[in-house]
């Protein structure tokens, strides 16, 4: 445990752009079960509040602990405590990184597919209580498909193993699903059972198009997956993104309302599968590039890759994350339009366009988020809402959206799922004030 | 509504083998959600119990309604609401027949990827409040998979709905993945969000191998998973359960001992998978047989389907359920072997193999499963759960298991999953006494 003011200051923020008020009153950097265990007996025998944290890489502020709480890190319990190919599975502590899990996979011709795009930095802890997506989950799968068991320890120290090492089991309610996307609220988890697959054998083929606008990106990207081939990655770039992106690469700047669609192909048919979508794509765009070369796939995709530079050399970025049913993804980028005339503000929006989820980023200028800002994310979030989406696909609610967590499930589903919280803590100590934030706080903006 | 006595009677089992003590007060054939609304208002007002039910081919006696129960039949609403090939996904009634819905999506160039063995009888409904598998679940997963969205009367006749449209959607906790195989204890399912595929392109192929004995048969399964291909289907019938098989079919007995695989490949990979798995059973098995032809595959796997005329053919059967780590499963056979010296019993076996999830029949005289029958039971279960197993992949608890529930999850998480039910259900009127039975009924006997 660490009282150091360094310390204490880091545990404040993830990568969101918000910060807790005040700083922590401790941080527990736990290296065993045990030490997550006699954590939570020490704050509920003194009803003090415990906020877990991994890498601090979270998008909602879901992990950032404020005053009067214990910050308890799980980021150095990393080990890999079981391999099993013939199983396809592995166990492992939740403070690997998710790269550095894949890298020792990869020596067993194994992966485990859920891969944000802070897969460098992100844990599997981590990954597993934000419910974390990626670029490959229309082909791949989420982290909820990609995880058989999780050993959780609960407020009150105990240790729950929930779950199966094998491939069905319908024992009792389903509770590793429970775990995957809770953000922190309804206990520690100090282990997993992720499921694997084998590398995938065959050849990579990368293709780019670019398109006179977003909305004829967003067709063609609907197109792609109306036809029925699975593209592994499929990046949706609108123009201000792609210029941003092309502006800190030293690129020439794309021309007037130009977007562009990159999409990977793999797997046995990956070479068929890319001259198919190629043909798809040759009739809606003013430019096709393919190749099945796989470090000239690499520069294709550095594009995407400069988003977050390109970003950050605009302004200070409020990252969103709406999801919508595919076919109505032209229609978002609609919506998004309206919002940054109606609102006036700007919005370059990237999308994973494989499975409708959006990355609309409101630019602003200094530290804090604008009420202006959240006002357009208000009505942003409601028009995905609208059309079917959901207010996140794959960041979670955290702090940031806790407002917005009624309108979507409804009155009675909220208070649900908040009754279900409270079977897990009833003494309200895991991440209190996330997610579940108390009715009258949620007329105010976060 | 209906007290009709032959419509009582049947409410009373499924198709376990078991039955209801007595017969449920009546009979709602709900038409509609509002039906089933109104339906659980007068039973929370009344306090009194409520039975969902489907089509009754469950195997665990989850669905049976007994003495001072409503039985709340959903079999009636078998509508499909909609089909979006572009979003490939369907919107359901929880009565439609799994097969008929699969006919229809056929049209569409679409299928909804659990099959359980029962397809052509089973409910959709059921199939997800049961958590059902299937043949083709290590390829294509199981029905946790392939559910966006539930739509769920509570018991106080409340509608919530709760899940997404879009592929990725973290807000709040996953209760869609909670109310998978819930098993009728937490809500009623009045309509389902399906996640769809791409009907499936390319060749299938069919292999079938014979071993000299089951433990041969099962290692062989083993290493084709551990190979890494993915086979659609891989069902492995031990020496008891072919001969009675072949039995009914009229063909030649198999030699002593003999056990088969049977094996379809699919997709644009189906001939180069199918080769490889042959080259790997050809190591072990004394005779292998390929087709590419469709019609002949199908004979091939005329053998398994004729398992439960099979089993019929020797006694009354109860068809139990665990499932272990694919690599465990050669020695899940040797337990099986060590229960039936022990207890004297026959237990012929099949299992899907690709998942490790063995149906062991336990073949007895008369109507009532006799005593010694379920210590035989209680033994080959907590085999299963010692070899890292589940006593059940894909059936469900019912009331058949429940007795066995505490000694897989562990008191505390036993406890944990009764406090959620009670969130749901506080009044205690949903499928009373099924999965989570009294602590203190536990000792008896189902």
């Amino acid at each position: 445990m660490t009282t150091d003011p360094d310390a204490l200051e880091a545990a404040r923020r993830d990568r969101s752009g918000h910060a807790a008020a005040e700083r922590p009153l401790a941080v527990v950097r736990a290296a065993s079960i045990d030490d997550v265990r006699a954590t939570m007996r020490i704050a509920s025998e003194t009803t003090t509040p415990v906020v877990t944290q991994g890498a601090l890489t979270g998008l909602a502020g879901a992990a950032n602990a404020g005053g009067g709480e214990i910050a308890l890190s799980v980021a150095d319990m990393t080990r890999i405590l079981d391999v099993s190919p013939d199983d396809q599975l592995a166990v492992v502590e939740p403070g690997i990184l998710n790269a550095a899990l894949n890298e020792h996979l990869a020596t067993h011709g194994l992966w485990w597919a859920p891969d944000p795009a802070s897969r460098e930095i992100s844990t599997v802890g981590g990954n597993i209580a934000t419910g974390a997506g990626g670029l490959l989950c229309a082909k791949y799968g989420v982290t909820r498909d990609a995880v058989l068991g999780v050993d959780v320890v609960l407020a009150d120290g105990s240790l729950v193993r929930m779950g199966h090492r094998s491939v069905k089991g319908v024992t009792g309610l389903d509770l590793t699903s429970l775990m995957i996307g809770s953000e922190g609220t309804l206990g520690v988890i100090v282990g997993a059972t992720l499921k694997l697959r084998r590398t995938v054998p065959g050849d990579v083929c990368t293709l780019t198009a670019m398109f006179p606008s977003v909305r004829e990106a967003a067709a063609a990207s609907s197109a792609v997956t109306a036809s029925g081939v699975e593209p592994a990655i499929m990046e949706l770039m609108d123009h201000a993104s792609l210029s941003a992106a092309c502006g800190v690469l030293g690129l020439d700047a794309p021309t007037s309302g130009a977007s562009q669609l990159t999409i990977q192909t793999d797997g046995p048919a990956a070479t068929a599968e890319a001259e198919s979508i190629a043909d798809i794509l040759r009739r809606r765009a003013s430019e096709v590039r393919v190749t099945r070369d796989r470090a000239e796939g690499e520069e294709l995709l550095r594009i995407r890759r400069a988003m977050h530079p390109g970003m950050a050399s605009l302004g200070t970025t409020l990252i969103e994350d709406v999801s919508v049913p595919r076919s109505r993804m032209a229609e978002m980028f609609d919506e998004i339009a309206r919002v940054e005339r109606d609102h006036g503000v700007r919005i370059p929006t990237v999308a994973h366009a494989g499975d409708g989820n959006l990355h609309p980023n409101f630019i602003f200028d200094g530290e804090e988020v604008p009420p202006g800002i959240w006002e357009a994310a208000d009505d942003l979030f409601r028009a995905a809402i609208r059309l079917g989406g959901t207010l996140t696909g794959e960041h979670g609610i955290g702090v940031l959206k806790s407002r917005w967590l009624a309108d979507e499930l409804g009155e009675k589903q909220w208070q649900l799922q908040r009754d279900i919280k409270n079977v897990f803590d009833p003494q309200g100590l895991l991440n209190p004030g996330k997610v579940f934030a108390p009715r009258d706080e949620l007329l105010q903006h976060p």
